[in-house]
């Protein structure tokens, strides 16, 4: 199992980014995420209303104690962030562990506290320049996965039909 | 080499979007991006200027003849849609292709014309579910490339040395 906690969101500002860090949680595969920072209910309302149309059993919540989501996680937390390390030194690493136990991806908005990166297991970078915690999440899940981007999502009322030139739902 | 083609950039909404677009590019070793739709100075002189700070050569630019960029390109065209045919079908197509000339990918912002999909020489999908072309283009540029994530910028003002639980800058 995969959950995802996204820290620092600023409603208005991050809408955009952090409904895509949702999107991209659900495409590879995550089965939750959690926001914190501004409580954005519109955001969350717009996320969930596309997780449901397109299918599966993606959950979507808020808090505002997300110490407790690192703390009391049950598995394996890693933090993205680009001062952490290689994501190349440690995927072997990385692989290993999850195959074990369930995994806790956290990304941040601008500043993250230092508590973060004292109380995960591993602060890995998905890249160390300037970039964006969205590819950072969907590299990182498309690594540490075989295969990772999630095809089959039930009860859905739209799916795409793969295509060389058209663009076809079914 | 790699160019990246945003389409229909619209200033405001997608400020935020279009500058991950263009980090992300960077940091998967693109050495140009170019910007359509609306011209958002602010935006691009922002990328510029962290583009410099940071190191190495990644040319930043706009058009509105976009179509050019398409037609005009020498090499490899490929359009990033959630409608396009699975990566993991291609995969192994497009890295021998890519081996031999130089690749231009395009990703758009909401509506991309019918015209792409028709002069691109693929449209592929990095997933067929909602999700974000900025996570659509990481995923796309590491999987065709060896060890895509970029180490090295030459003349970098500041640089930043991975560390397991520290934020530490050089």
């Amino acid at each position: 199992m995969i959950k995802v906690l996204r820290l620092g969101h600023r409603a208005g500002r991050d809408d955009r980014i952090s409904t895509h860090v949702g999107l991209t949680s659900r495409q590879w595969g995550a089965s939750e995420i959690v926001y914190s920072g501004q409580k954005d209910s519109n955001m969350l309302e717009s996320l969930k209303d596309t997780a449901e149309r397109w299918g599966g059993e993606f959950k979507i919540s808020y808090t505002e104690e997300w110490r407790d989501i690192i703390r009391d996680f049950d598995g394996l937390t890693v933090q993205l962030t680009m001062y952490g390390e290689k994501i190349g030194d440690k995927e072997e690493d990385l692989k290993k562990e999850f195959r074990g136990q369930d995994l806790l991806v956290v990304v941040g908005a601008e500043k993250v506290p230092r508590w973060v990166y004292e109380n995960v297991d591993y602060n890995i970078s998905v890249g160390n320049q300037p970039h964006s915690e969205i590819a950072a999440l969907a590299v990182f899940l498309d690594r540490v996965q075989e295969d990772g981007i999630k095809d089959c999502f039930e009860d859905a009322d739209i799916e795409v039909v793969p295509s060389e030139k058209d663009k076809l739902t079914k």
